[in-house]
């Protein structure tokens, strides 16, 4: 008997529902009430004694676990060929970065080894960083692509994260970044490229559904604010939504930017400013913090989070899983670094994994909240209170994801 | 057939043998080579193709898989009870330490708990926690007491981590940490404490057999040098090894006064200056570096690995897994952070968890190096340089271990 397609109560769970409409604790914590699915929908959440749960075909004891959203990965990059572990420890050997860039480092490793490897061999990699990620109760992953820097390479990537999707067991959201770095043929010529991207991969890759959103790296060292405007002009004409990775390495005015093309998320921005910041609560941009790549990269300059709390900015928390400056695939690990370094309430850094990273993925209205017409997304947690989720990363205490309705894996 | 009682070939690994016998690398990579055990040893290895792999009765092909030492976390707090995850979360909502302090929250909260915890559950807490290890190829793990501070409680611990080591499926080194802490029925009357531990504990638990070393927090907050050097010289009438917590939050001179006395190792040393890695060098004794507590007290001055390099001192690395100040169990986050914070090399690093750590836990010459005569012990791993294994905090790569000479979980 199929639970998605009965009528399925799930009772004695206590809830976290991270609902901000329940206004009297942080989680939006509901007690001795079930859910229920149908469908794959929240259909109802009601007191376990509610006539409501006896018409239900199945009945699912949580025997008092925790129930929270499925939790949402914002920002990732997992679809990648090869390892720059070997870059890593060069340098820790006391390499200087040309010696490493003479040596084939940086992100021109992985786009040789992406563009280089079949579709197969990339499906299978990311499959396994998914399966690690839904360990930790991810039920909804964006994925960039990024590491093909040509037309077919980027294509390549975004058909494999299109097979994934397909499969079924995840949600997966897209994102078309072939404005992570210039490729090395067009060094020099980063117009050059932007136009090609405009003018051939948006309109291709769009009109075969290939992407939700488009994704650029505006810094010194990618994109100018003119070919990131030019870009976001283009998807603007093909009503695509635009984010971006703005202010992790200098302050270009690239959230600014941005929140004149009401971007969905601006990424990194430890290096933001107080304009920005205002720019992006006017234009409901969520900022989406990265500790990982904080870490992984030895900054000293959290993001402004007390300023991002005055204007009332959603902050966001995700893993930007990526080979080289985050390799870390652990929502836990990015959601104990965004307490542990920036000061993130727990309660700010859930709501960063579930309600307002649905809200950095277009899907504010159906995911990342416990509420009635939601997707019925969410993890069972051996635990007491929500904070013991990622306080201790110890022996994992995910009991089982349930997604569209169904355990996984069931 | 066992595998343990039967001569055994272990065929086609790569060998990190981390032998420092084996100059020309950093790893003591061996390639084409088979690991011969039999009896839970390693009685020989030898290339692929010799003779003596003819003669064994069992052959394990280990298919190009990365074979490491079993690790060696030399440096846990592992059996507690309860949590002090709100504890945290009041911190980050704001709560000043006395809010805190006068909710229950430190280390008196781990200690009230684990008093009132009975033998099974410590036992399955603990064991839980040593299976998250396992996961990760540790396979000789020192557990402190140190939760009970008073007699029958520090006794229970012992006797826990007595019975998880007659388990048998993974090697023990128990130490004494009476001295974790002043107890709250001392406060104010520290010198009777330590008369309690010095004339009854130690006598009594070492006479049982309870303890491989004996170990103290020396710093402001908890015992002084003539505090800490009573108990040295108890230890040295009973042939005891001592080690401690040094130079974490101050310097008093922690690590020197141990040194006089052999210290097996000291532990944390952020703040040791070059008079005490002197005489740490003189004395033989291990700088145990612990990143996780770095990390999650957001400490900013690095132990100063130079300074320990210049002079010699092998560095040992662990989690230093506990509940209030480094609540992580894993071996390979704790790696990475050595890498990242402290700057080893991925060889210093992983010499931390194996030779190193064998030395800190005196198994210096039956552990932590693929060597003939040493224990079977080890980890198979699915990657091709050393450095994979904690670089990327993925998908995990291990493949098994062998502990004893048998596949674990068999």
């Amino acid at each position: 008997m199929s639970i998605k397609s009965n009528k399925t109560a799930w009772i004695n769970g206590v809830l976290a529902t991270m609902d901000p409409g329940i206004t009297d604790n942080d989680y939006g914590l509901l007690r001795n009430k079930a859910i229920i699915t149908e469908g794959g929908i929240i259909t109802a959440i009601v007191p376990n004694n509610d006539r409501e749960v006896g018409t239900c075909k199945i009945r699912i004891d949580c025997k008092g676990a925790l129930a929270t959203p499925g939790f949402i990965d914002c920002h990732t990059h997992l679809v990648y060929a090869g390892n720059r572990a070997c870059e890593w420890e060069l340098r820790l050997k006391g390499a200087s970065y040309r010696e490493i860039a003479e040596s084939g480092g940086g992100i021109q490793t992985t786009v040789q080894a992406t563009r280089a490897a079949s579709f197969e061999d990339l499906y299978t990699l990311a499959e396994k960083r998914l399966a690690a990620m839904q360990s930790e109760g991810v039920t909804t992953v964006e994925i960039k692509s990024g590491y093909g820097l040509e037309k077919s390479a980027e294509r390549k990537i975004l058909e494999v994260i299109r097979s994934l999707k397909a499969k079924g067991t995840i949600d997966i959201a897209p994102a078309f970044l072939a404005a992570h770095s210039v490729p090395p043929e067009y060094i020099g010529r980063a117009d050059a490229y932007m136009n090609l991207i405009c003018r051939e991969m948006i309109p291709e890759f769009w009109g075969d559904g290939l992407f939700e959103a488009a994704d650029i790296f505006v810094e010194s060292i990618a994109f100018n604010l003119e070919q990131a405007e030019k870009m976001y002009r283009t998807c603007a004409a093909f009503g695509i939504p635009v984010k971006a990775h703005n202010e992790q390495i200098s302050n270009i005015g690239g959230s600014a930017l941005l929140a004149r093309y009401k971007g969905r998320s601006t990424d990194h921005i430890e290096r933001i400013d107080e304009a920005g910041v205002k720019a992006l609560a006017e234009a409901g941009t969520v900022g989406v913090l990265l500790p990982g790549a904080f870490y992984f990269l030895r900054d000293t300059r959290p993001p402004p989070v007390a300023l991002l709390r005055r204007y009332k900015v959603p902050m966001a928390v995700a893993t930007d899983y990526n080979p080289g400056t985050s390799p870390f695939t652990s929502i836990r690990q990015a959601l104990n670094m965004a307490s542990t370094f920036f000061g993130l309430t727990p309660a700010e850094a859930l709501a960063g994994v579930t309600r307002h990273a649905a809200k950095a993925l277009g899907r504010e209205h159906t995911h990342g909240i416990l509420r009635p017409g939601f997707h019925a997304n969410f993890a069972l947690w051996n635990v007491k209170d929500p904070v013991e989720i990622f306080y201790e990363l110890g022996p994992n205490p995910l009991q089982f994801i349930v997604f569209e309705g169904d355990i996984h894996p069931s």
